[in-house]
This record gives structure tokens, C-alpha cells and sequence, in this order.
């Protein structure tokens, strides 16, 4: 490629990466904020979460418009072709991520956190940081093409799991002891799986960056999910 | 591009073609074994959905493949393209069609589906034969380039939504009275928002087939989903 054609698409490859951490920061946002709106029972902010998800896809329908004028314009060879047509697979997992957290939010209006939901809350909160750092971590990792620290995101899903597992045991028991709070504890034990579903989302795109800057699929990992709960 | 070059892009769209109908039609069945364990309790036919579900992943990893090289060697022009992308896409979908159905046949050996499930249980069967349906005629749809038969499958997503309403309903009602059952109605909440959520991504397919055929996005469904159950 002549000079100035490579500087074109250095350029786009910088943009595509600009609007990939853009959409990463905004799925992380979406996902603290949905929890802090259940956790203060904020409608207002929920409502927000809900209403900037539609970001979130704006920027994915731009990465796909932008990738298809890179590969019309561009004709980029192996390597770079692979790592655009990957740009596609992280957006459009980090979209699934931005529409869990957009569910957690929609589930706010449904759940009454009050005092006697308390016990069952408990986990909750905690769950949804290691997840929100997940997704931190791992567009950190994309960014800088750090397979450790993609690694090490994947490591942490196990303390997803494991959460899950526990708010799981939990939700059902309090449900038995309460059964006046089984459908808001049913909206709860959705708002665990969601967090569960975003933990696993980081994971998968760690494994693409992990991939990509070392050529080598992750070694199997040790999972806390021998459990079957947590694979499900 | 020279005749023969044609003729070996046309051959490659056709393998393309050929990969996602195989694909769709391993993820319909699944769907429809899925069920099927859960209603007969049947843990080696959920096995076997379970194990099935590696080949729809190779499947996905063998289109992501041909794409590749595809772009790589025909450089495809503008429509092209776009199809070409669209087919990375809708084998992503796809893939997460089929994982729903893993993740209900993982959860039949949590739920022993004998007479006290009954009432809980009614309405799965017939919620899942529709989803099934809908992961059929959209591939039709596909294959046909049939904006009509597109439009009818998102139309019948809102089927699905009214069944996981009742089900939801039906459930918790249940283990309010049932309160020894929680645990296993909690595992059929999550079948029932997996079927739900399948009928949701064959709809997503739907819209994608829509777009390609006519060029214009879908006319803004009505859909039986104003209620916030439906969409979340």
C-alpha cells in the first residue's frame, strides 16, 4: 500500500478502537449504574440506564458501517483483516453486555428493594463490581493486547460463578421462608444471571484478546464451575 | 472479476449458505430435544443436546473462516460484502440460538419433572414448539430472501412473549403455593426466558432477512409486549 493509504487506514483501524473503548466504558457505566438504581431503588436512574443502551447500539451499527468501508476501501491483508473482522466479534459481544445491563435496569421497577429484601441483596452489589471490572479489565487488555491481563480476567470469573452460585442458594431459600417476596425474588435471581451472563460475555472477549496477541488458545482454565449452576 | 473468479466466489456463497442452513437446522432440533428431555425426563437425550452443541460452535468457527478468506481472496464489492458480513452475524445469532438450548437441556437433570410439575409445566411444551418454528421459518426466510416470511416470524414473537408472561405467572403462583418446589420452578423460570429469548434472536434474524430483501428496516412491530415482562 502507498504511504498515505496506510496512514488512511492506521487512522480507521484508531478509530474503530477509539469507538470499541467508547462502547466498553459505556457497558461498564451502564452496568454500575443499573446496580446502584436497585440497590437505591432510583427509577430515574434506571430509566437512564434503559435510555443510553441506544448509544451502546448506535456505536455498534458504526463499528459494522466502519469495518465494511475499511475492507471495501482498504483490501487489508490477513493479519489486519482478522483483527477488523474481530472488532466485529467484541462489539457486538460488548453489546450483549450493554443489554444486560439495560435488563437489570428494566427489573428495577419490579423489585421493591426494601428491608425485607435485604438478605437476598446482600451479594448482589458486590457481584455487579467484579463484573463491571471484568469488563474494565478486559478492554484494558484489548487495548494494550495484554494476554496476562486478559488472563487474569478469566481467572476472575470463577468469584462470578461462585457469587452466582451463592445469591442462587440464597433467593431460593429466603423464597421458601417467604413466599409473599417469590416474584420479586424471582426478578432478582434474573438481575444474578444477567450478572453471571456478563461475567462469562468479559470472559469470551478475554479469550479473543488473549488469541490475538499471542497466536495461542487460552490454556483450559480452572473453573469454580464444576457446578453445574454456574455454567447455566 | 474474470468469469472463473465469479463462478468460485459463487461457489464460496453457496458453501456460506450451505454452513448456516445446516447450522439452523442443528439449532432448531436442539431446541425441539431440548424440550423433549425436559418433558420425558430424559438426561441421555440432554446429554446428547448438551454435546450437539459443539458442532453448531464449529460450525460458527468454519463460517468465520470462509468470511475470511472470502474477503481475502474475491475482495467482494459493496452488496457482497454486505452479505458476507451479514453472514458472520446471523451465525452469531445462531450460535447463541443454540446455546439457549444447552443451557435447557443442562438444567433437565435439576428439574424432575414428575406429577407435581405438572401445572408449571403445561405451557413449556407448546411455547417451545413455537420458538422452534420461528428458528425454522426465519432460515427459510434466509435462504429465501422472503422479507413476508421475515415479517411473519417477528410477528409471532410476540406468541412467545405472551406464553413467557403466563409461564412467568404461573410459576410464581406455583411455588407461593408450592414452596418445596422453588428450586426446580426457579430452573424452569430459566427455561422458560431461554425460550423467550430465542424467540427474540430468531426475531433479530428476522429484521437482518427483512433489511437484506427489501432495504429498508422492518415497519415498527406491534408487539404483545407493552407489558415490561415481555421484554426484559
Amino acid at each position: 500500500m502507498a504511504e498515505h493509504t496506510i496512514k488512511a487506514f492506521d487512522d480507521e483501524i484508531d478509530r474503530l478502537r477509539g469507538l470499541i473503548a467508547e462502547m466498553g466504558g459505556r457497558a461498564e457505566a451502564a452496568i454500575e449504574n443499573a446496580m446502584l438504581a436497585l440497590q437505591r431503588q432510583d427509577l430515574a436512574l434506571a430509566a437512564e440506564v434503559v435510555e443510553g443502551d441506544k448509544r451502546i447500539d448506535a456505536i455498534e451499527a458504526e463499528v459494522e458501517k466502519l469495518v465494511i468501508e475499511v475492507i471495501a476501501l482498504r483490501a487489508p491483508m490477513a493479519n489486519d483483516l482478522r483483527d477488523v473482522i474481530a472488532a466485529l466479534k467484541i462489539v457486538s459481544v460488548i453489546e450483549r453486555i450493554g443489554d444486560y445491563a439495560k435488563n437489570i435496569a428494566k427489573r428495577v421497577p419490579l423489585i421493591a428493594t426494601n428491608k425485607r429484601l435485604l438478605e437476598p441483596m446482600s451479594l448482589l452489589p458486590s457481584m455487579g463490581q467484579v463484573a463491571a471490572e471484568m469488563v474494565h479489565d478486559v478492554l484494558n487488555a484489548y487495548a494494550a493486547r495484554d494476554p496476562d491481563l486478559a488472563q487474569a480476567v478469566v481467572d476472575r470469573d470463577a468469584v462470578v460463578d461462585d457469587f452466582y452460585n451463592s445469591v442462587f442458594r440464597t433467593l431460593v431459600t429466603f423464597m421458601v421462608e417467604n413466599p409473599k417476596t417469590i416474584s420479586e425474588c424471582a426478578q432478582l435471581l434474573f438481575v444474578a444471571k444477567h450478572i453471571e451472563r456478563i461475567g462469562d460475555h468479559a470472559t469470551n472477549v478475554a479469550e479473543m484478546v488473549y488469541y490475538a496477541a499471542t497466536g495461542q488458545t487460552m490454556p483450559e482454565r480452572e473453573r469454580g464451575g464444576t457446578d453445574a449452576q454456574a455454567e447455566i
